[in-house]
């Protein structure tokens, strides 16, 4: 939409999709790399002919509606490699049946108002980057049909107030578009996930998304004042406030209802001025283990790292940012007053007793933390060449508390690699880290039959995600539940939590309209 | 209980009480410090009979069942002023019936089967120190009798994680109790509400409390785990993690529940090593709002002092902080790592550019700190005296953005002081500073014909409150809201959220037995 079209599948814009050729040379470089993985890419498949919308949009509605194959297609999937594989073939099954794009809250309440009536499914859009099938309109047949409700149209920064540093944003605003409206102010949301070039305000409010930030404020939850939704029972807004102790907080239950409970359409979010000093640095451990003690002993000595990412040989080795035979800790403090050098000396203290060794300059960038962060926002591309070359490539995270962290972390891998099988990859890094523990996250590249992706992803995941279960982790620290991790999420979340969560859900959606199966049962 | 009696009113043990000589002594010197409150001191009346219990306790429960006159007045009311006058005056008028005390969670399952069955109403009470009728057996006629389930005998710290900083807590252990045990491994919850000396961790969660510190961690919210609870429906317990972005988190619907939804058992929180290096300063400023606009700078700064209290003149004067003719900024730095004494520069800094002067020298405690410490702690003592002398002695707290500071607190001092009246107090001082707002927090201090002190609150009570609701604040920082805020946060929550909680007790509760009154209509 606004004129530019997304791939109908895998990553980005369909105009800078690059050519053939271009993918092949990429294969050939990646083939050489990781020793697998063909260089005789396969040619992603068009859209097709999708099956007749099951919805009639009313004449009243039409106007924000689109029922176009293309439209469809590119909201039906996530940005899992699933949802990349099953785009690429051009395998759209169950498409939606309509997306509706308000530009209003007046539109917004039409289309709600029309698809409840219906009893259609509604399953709120925003920039499409789920990887847990959050989207995905895969429910069950006594729907009569789907509306995706796409709030890409509401995408302004309302109001800015500098005296507090809070800005009221629309939930389609993406976050670039954001950076962009409060540049001006010189204000920024800092608010850095993976995703940042597609993701929307509001999914990142339902599904709790976290940034790549290792300490606070990184976790969308930080930074929400106040949030506004419309549930199909009405209006739901909180109090803007920077801190209240009036009951259970009803953003804390609006934050990661994925969809579930309403479409959120605006929230007064913390912003900040730019950092004005920052220091880096890079500190290699002879390995994961030393460097992870090293991590924890910087944040329970009440340093609070931006950046603060532990990677392991392999994934050093894969994202070249090292060589293989060392894990390397990037580290790096921002600050309003002139600190970040004295903390990162700290720091740096701390992993040199912890048997480190610094080896970049502190300061500004450079080396290992570039390279990390070049591929680091690189990586949504590169998996659509992987997908083309006959790898599988996907990622999955948890959280886990220290005493458990190295216990956990192996036999999470050991279980991986064994379903994985050689010669696959499965690396991990530590994306955020605690006083009390921190969030490791698993990377796969593996050769894949063409054809099998789908199977063969589903049995690692399912390995994966028991190791998880059975360690005591998390199903997801960032990635939230969605369509994919709910066999899981039922086994952890407490059953009386679960009756209370249904009967919430039931009070406001009373007829199971919001994006039934992600969450609930 | 544990062979030791609080007091039938006001605050301590009944051991403490000073002796009525004392008390004369003590409102000999108030008086001639405030200008007001009479030196013929009033003697607190006795518990006398109570209305028979309502409740048949059977066998069975008998050996964790009091119904003697002390336990159920004990019991009866928090620590409000309010309370305090009734407690005074012997006026327990619709006292508890039944108080039970279990020993574990199978006495717990054991008398909560009873009280359900029994229709009877049930509420959690821990170490009795609500402001805000949040333990008062205040509940409709419809309930055949109310039951209070005293935790204070699941007190012990069960666990100590030393790897990952964190202790497996029992609900009822008190503030001072959980430092004793941790203290042994060198820990600390460093959790320290005013009310610190009686608070249980089980209570702080409920109402999710807040603790003295300036900035996080602060509230209880920022040390939970994990929480398991009992509700009439089963257990809830949380799997203990580090963070998890899993949905809306249990955890949260469990903060602030307030003993609506079930009774808090135990939970994981976070510990710290004790902070090995502290600074402290003070800084005048020529008036609040300056000192505000100062204190504002420091967090917006991204520094993050423990203690960032700014006490408005008047209160200054009145706790013997200062002269009155300036306002105090009390700050503090603490760290792991030898940083605090720079990071206080920097904050120094900002308030010497902001028009203040530091009066103290840096370091370790002294001067207006202590003084200010030693009567925080005290002021709960105090006000038992005040109302002995006829002098009306309450505090009531909000939160607000920067943006409307100044007019909000202008506003609320200006209703509040017409209608307290000459020759009372009524002062501010913030409690807790966020880059995009702070908690003032007012203390009231006027006096008052006696056996006219319910009803000379309750009006000031009601200004006050709609005032703060008038300016945009919250109706609870960190006091909860319990019975006596209930109106005015009814129009504060969203509605829709209201109705999703409602459905969300009514599926944990299916009777309505617990603490009814409090949070849902």
């Amino acid at each position: 939409m606004n004129g530019r079209r997304r791939k109908h599948w895998g990553w980005g814009w369909a105009d800078e999709q690059p050519s053939p050729d271009e993918v092949r040379a990429a294969a050939a470089g990646l083939r050489e790399h990781l020793g697998f993985g063909s260089v005789e890419v396969e040619a992603p498949a068009p859209v097709g002919t999708l099956r007749a919308p099951r919805l009639e949009v009313p004449g009243t509605l039409a106007a924000i509606c689109s029922v176009d194959a293309h439209t469809r297609a590119t909201h039906s999937y996530g940005a899992s490699y699933r949802d990349v594989v099953r785009g690429f073939r051009g395998a759209f099954d169950a498409p939606t049946d309509v997306v509706a794009r308000p530009g209003n809250e007046e539109e917004l309440e039409a289309v709600l108002e029309w698809a409840v009536a219906e009893g259609a499914a509604v399953i709120p859009f925003g920039g499409g980057t789920s990887v847990v099938g959050g989207v995905e309109p895969s429910v069950p047949d006594s729907y009569p049909g789907v509306l995706t409700v796409d709030v890409s149209a509401l995408d302004r920064v309302l109001e800015v107030d500098s005296v507090s540093l809070a800005a009221r944003i629309q939930a389609g605003a993406t976050l670039p578009a954001i950076e962009e409206q409060l540049r001006p102010h010189g204000l920024t949301l800092r608010f850095y996930p993976q995703s940042f070039e597609f993701v929307t305000l509001g999914g990142a409010i339902a599904t709790r998304g976290g940034g790549h930030f290792a300490t606070g404020p990184t976790h969308i939850d930080d930074f929400v004042e106040s949030v506004r939704a419309l549930t199909p029972a009405g209006w739901w807004e909180s109090l803007r406030l920077p801190s209240s102790g009036a009951g259970p907080s009803p953003d804390r239950l609006m934050l990661g209802s994925e969809g579930a409970l309403g479409v959120i359409t605006e929230a007064w979010v913390r912003v900040l001025h730019r950092p004005a000093f920052r220091a880096a640095a890079a500190v290699h451990f002879p390995t994961f283990w030393e460097g992870a003690a090293a991590a924890r002993a910087v944040v329970q000595s009440g340093l609070r790292p931006a950046n603060c990412r532990l990677i392991d040989p392999d994934e050093a080795r894969l994202t070249f940012a090292g060589d293989g035979s060392v894990a390397i800790l990037l580290l790096a403090f921002e600050s309003g007053v002139d600190v970040a050098g004295t903390l990162m000396g700290h720091a740096v203290k701390l992993c040199r007793e912890g048997g480190g060794t610094p080896v970049e300059p502190r300061g500004e960038g450079g080396g290992a933390s570039e390279v990390w962060r070049e591929s680091f926002f690189r990586a949504p591309y590169l998996r659509d060449t992987f997908v083309a070359m006959g790898v599988m490539s996907e990622t999955f995270e948890t959280a886990i508390t220290w005493e458990r962290f190295e216990t956990f972390v192996s036999s999470v891998l050991g279980a991986t690699r064994e379903a994985v099988g050689h010669p696959g990859h499965v690396s991990c890094r530590l994306t955020h880290v605690y006083a009390d523990g921190c969030a490791p996250y698993f990377t796969v590249v593996a050769p894949v039959a063409r054809g099998f992706e789908l199977e063969r992803w589903s049995e690692v995941k399912r390995v994966a995600s028991e190791a998880i279960l059975a360690g005591g982790g998390t199903i997801t620290h960032h990635h939230a539940v969605g369509r994919d991790h709910l066999p899981w999420y039922r086994s952890q979340r407490p059953q009386a939590f679960n009756r209370a969560m249904t009967e919430a859900k039931r009070a406001v959606d009373p007829g199971s309209a919001m994006n039934p199966g992600v969450l609930f049962d």
